[in-house]
């Protein structure tokens, strides 16, 4: 049988909208997802799971109401579930997000930067 | 508050051993490993999990029963739950693994390679 590598920068090549993202991979129910982030995302949290955050390509801070982590290529950061917290990136940054299925990318919040959910690359 | 990113290459730094996972970070109930592999592995499978395997240097080869894959340093591959396989790399490859926690390394095979579990970097 034929099997195939997931490559991250094929994956990556393939979309070029910012904030919208696109899952690659998917183990028992969570999902491995790729985006690409620029600008302020809005403020958030995810009541019922964490979310990991690892940074491929660029910088990302991840802001908290009572401080900021900022993420380098090849860091990564837990935000545990309920923490409210703000992606900003000042220029294009490629992260990849696991998470579980169903995961909305704004979580409580309501805005028009809220992705269609589930959407492979 | 300060919060601090996970650096992986800072990680990797910390140990040498081959085919003893590390975990880096808990998400819910699941565990960021990174691993460094040479070598061939044991044959095993996990009934109850698939597995991720993201390589982050070098190259690494899962064989299974009928084929192989190889992924080179930004691929991925999840490998079902139940199905055998076998890591094997002829040159030293780090390696970051995604699984539940309590996942045992060589899952149902009795092996030497059987690496102490839950060993935090």
């Amino acid at each position: 049988m034929t099997y195939q590598p997931i490559n991250l920068g094929n994956k990556f090549s393939k979309f070029s909208e910012h904030w919208a993202p696109r899952v690659i991979a998917e183990m028992n129910d969570y999902q491995f997802k790729l985006v690409k982030v620029q600008g302020e995302f809005v403020w958030h949290d995810h009541a019922d799971t964490d979310e990991v955050f690892i940074v491929l390509e660029g910088s990302l801070d991840i802001e908290f109401r009572d401080g900021a982590v900022t993420l380098a290529a090849g860091e990564m950061f837990v935000v545990p579930r309920g923490v409210e917290h703000r992606p900003v990136a000042s220029e294009e940054c490629k992260v990849m997000l696991v998470e579980p299925r169903g995961v909305v990318n704004t979580g409580d919040a309501d805005s028009a930067l809220t992705a269609d959910n589930d959407v492979w690359v």
